[in-house]
C-alpha cells in the first residue's frame, strides 16, 4: 500500500492543504496521506530541501512525497518526479529535491512532469499543488508508472546550487548557515554530521572544535540539552543529523539574538585558546 | 466509502478538533476524516461559507462535510443537514451553507437536526462540534438516512443575507469585500468569476475593467503573479474562482495597507482613462 | 483495530509530528493516527496532563495515546506505559499521566518502558517522540503486550504533585489556577465539576458561589455564553468538565487582563454580599 506525504509552505490557516487531500481522495480513496509539515517559511526552497531530506527516511519504502514550495508557480519553471532509495518524490524543479538527489541512496531516476492526462482538467495559474502535484501523486499511488509522466532528466540537474549551502573556507573552516528556527527557538544549521566527520570530528563531543555564531563562541558539542547549565547555549548534533544551536530550557533565537540566514563557522581550536575580540564564550 | 471533512474556526492550538475525530472514530471507525481548515477567523460565518463553497467540489461525491463556525452555540439557533450535488453537509443554521445552497448543483434537500438519538448522550452548552455535529456526521457515514435527522427545511431558508455579499451599484459597478487574507498576504474577495462574466468580462485579462481598493487602482486582470514586476500589485482570478488581490513576491495585506472587510469596486473603464483623485495606479 | 493518538508540545510548524507518523506507518501501516493537539504550551506538563485527561474518554476503547511533553528528554527521566479503562498511554514519567492515573477508571496498570527492541535502532538525545514513543505505540498497535515493555510500576508513582493543582484553603475556599488559554481567549482552570460538587455546588448555576480572579468577581455560574450580555464575563462549567472563565462574544484573556498561572478562588457567598475592596463585580 502506497502512502503519500505532503510538505509545503502553505501553512494550515487556509484550506489549501485540505483541498489537496480532497483531490487525492477523489483519485485514490484508500491512500493514507500524512503531513510532514506545512510550516516551511514562505517560498524558502532551501529550508524545504533540508527538512524533506531529513524527514523522508523515516517513512516506509514505497512512500510518495509531495513537496510544494513553489515561488515560480505560474511561470515556465518545470516540475519533476524522482525515484530514489525506494521512495518517490513530486515537486517543482527548483532545487527542493536537490539535497536528496545529491545525498540519497542510488539509483536516482527522474522525469519532468508533462503528462497532462495526470493533471486536473482545469489547471489554475496559482495552485499547482491542487491541480498538478496532488493528482500526479495520487495516480502514482494507484500504480501509474513514474516514467510515463514525462521525459527523463539527469538527476544532476535537480541539484541547484542554492539547495546545498555548506562550504569550506581556504583555511579549512566549515561555513554554514542557520536554515530554520523551530518552535522551541532551536537554530537548525546546514552543517551535517558528514561535514564534521570530514574535518576530523569523529566523536560526538568534538571538544577541540569551536563554533562561532555572530559574537557567540561555543567550545565543543554537547550530547543533551541538560549537559549545560540552564539558560546556557550549546551546540548539539540534532535529531536530523544537522548541527543545532540551542539554549538549555531557553530559546536560542531570542537569547542569542540570532536569526535565519546567520552564518555559522566551525574551526579546530583547542579548549582554552584565546577568543576573538568582542566575542562571548558560552560554554 | 464515505469520507468526512471538517471546517471550523477552532484553530489547532487546542484539542477541540482532535476530540471531534475521537467521537467520529468511536461511531464509525473506518471513515477517513480530512481537515479542510480550522483557521476560519473566529466566528466569521461569511468567510466559512465562501471557503467551504470553494473547497467542497474537490472532494469525492458521497463526502460528508462538517462546518462549525458557530457564534450562537448554546442559544436557540437551529442546526441543519443538507444534501446537494452528491455531497452532504452538517452545520449550524446561520448561513454557513448559504452560498452552497444558492449556487450548488440541484437538487438541494435539507432538514433541521433534531434527532437526539444521534447526539452524544450528554450535550454541553459550548461544544456542539463534539456533542452533535461530529456524531451526526459519523452516523450519516454509517448509513443513517439524512431525512431521519429531523423535519425538512426549504433550502431557500439556508441562504442568510450575510452569506452573499456581492452587490451591484446603480450605475453597474460591482461592489464586493475582502473576505479573507491568506498565509501569503493575498486578499481573497467576494467577487466571483460569474459576477465578472455578467458584466461582460468574458476573458481572463479583462483589460478595460478597473479594480479599486481604497486608494489603489489596478487596471485589468493578470493571469499569473509573475506577469507584473516584483512588488507590484495585481488582480487575478484566484484558484477558488474568486477575485484576489496580490503583490508579486510580496504581501498584499501589508503593502497595500488592506484588511478583511475592505470594499472592492470594479467598473468598466478603458485603460488610460484618468484616475480618481488621491489614487495610485498600480499597474 | 487499534487507533493511535498524539498529544505533544511540538507545534505544527516543524516536521516533528509528521516524522513520528512516518515511524508509526513503517511499523504498523494500517493503524490510523489522530492528533489530539500539538499546541500544548512548550514544556507545560501540567497543561498536557489536564488536556489529555479531558480528551481521551472521547476515543474508542483500545486506543493508544502518545503524550510527549518532555522537558527532561536526554536526561535520566524514565518513561512509562499505562493501561487504564480500556485505553493505553505512552509518555515520559513526569506526571503527564498523573491526572488519569488518579482519576481514571480502575484498574490501572503501568510499566517503565525499557525494552530497547521496541525503539528505533538509533536513539537520539533530543527526539524520543520519534525514536522511542512512536515506535513503542506502533508495536502496541500490532499486538505487542504492554507488560513486555519493562518492569511494573505502581500507578501511584505516576501521580506527581504538579499534575494536580487544586487545593482547599483552611476556611473551605477552593483554590485553583488558570492552566490554559484557548484560541478564543477562554481561560481554562484546574477546578473540576467534582471539586464544586464536594463543596455543595450540586446544580449547574450555583448562584451562591463567588468566583474571584485577580480583582474580578463573578457571582454564580452560567450555562451558556449568551446568558450574560455581550462583553460581560462569566464562569461556566466547560465542555471538559473544568471551570472556565469567558467573555460573551469577547476574549477573557485580554479583557480581564488574565494569564496562565493566575489564581482562581471560589467561596460560598450569597448574591449581593459586599465585595472585597478594589474588586469589580462582573455579573
Amino acid at each position: 500500500m502506497a502512502l503519500i506525504t505532503l510538505l509545503t509552505d502553505f501553512g494550515l490557516q487556509d484550506e489549501y492543504v485540505g483541498v489537496m487531500k480532497g483531490v487525492i481522495a477523489a483519485i485514490s480513496p484508500h491512500t493514507p496521506v500524512i503531513d510532514i509539515t506545512h510550516g516551511i517559511d514562505p517560498q524558502d526552497v532551501t529550508q524545504g530541501a533540508y527538512i524533506l531530506a531529513a524527514a523522508y527516511p523515516y517513512f516506509p519504502a514505497g512512500t510518495i512525497h509531495v513537496a510544494v514550495v513553489d515561488p515560480g508557480v505560474g511561470t515556465h519553471r518545470r516540475m519533476v518526479a524522482m525515484a530514489c532509495g525506494g521512495h518517490r518524490f513530486v515537486a517543482p524543479d527548483n532545487g527542493i529535491l536537490g539535497r536528496i538527489a545529491a545525498t540519497g541512496q542510488a539509483p536516482v531516476s527522474a522525469v519532468y512532469i508533462e503528462n497532462r492526462d495526470c493533471f486536473l482538467k482545469t489547471v489554475s495559474h496559482t495552485f499547482h499543488g491542487r491541480d498538478i502535484f496532488a493528482p500526479v501523486a495520487a495516480r502514482l499511488a494507484t500504480g501509474f508508472p513514474l516514467e510515463e509522466l514525462g521525459p527523463a532528466v539527469h538527476s544532476d540537474l535537480l541539484v541547484k546550487e542554492k539547495g546545498l549551502l555548506r562550504t569550506f573556507s581556504d583555511d579549512g573552516e566549515i561555513i554554514g548557515k542557520v536554515i530554520a528556527v523551530d518552535r522551541f527557538g532551536n537554530l537548525l544549521t546546514s552543517i551535517g554530521k558528514d561535514d564534521l566527520f570530514e574535518k576530523g570530528c569523529d566523536e560526538s563531543r568534538c571538544p577541540d572544535f569551536r563554533i562561532t555564531l555572530g559574537s557567540h563562541v561555543i567550545q565543543g558539542l554537547s550530547t543533551s540539552y541538560a549537559s549545560v547549565s540552564r539558560h546556557f547555549a550549546l551546540a548539539i548534533m540534532g535529531s536530523r543529523g544537522l548541527l543545532e544551536i540551542s539554549v538549555n530550557s531557553g530559546d536560542a533565537q531570542t537569547q542569542l539574538g540570532a536569526k535565519k540566514g546567520d552564518t555559522i563557522r566551525i574551526r579546530r581550536c583547542p579548549p582554552g585558546s584565546p577568543l576573538p575580540p568582542h566575542s562571548n564564550r558560552l560554554k
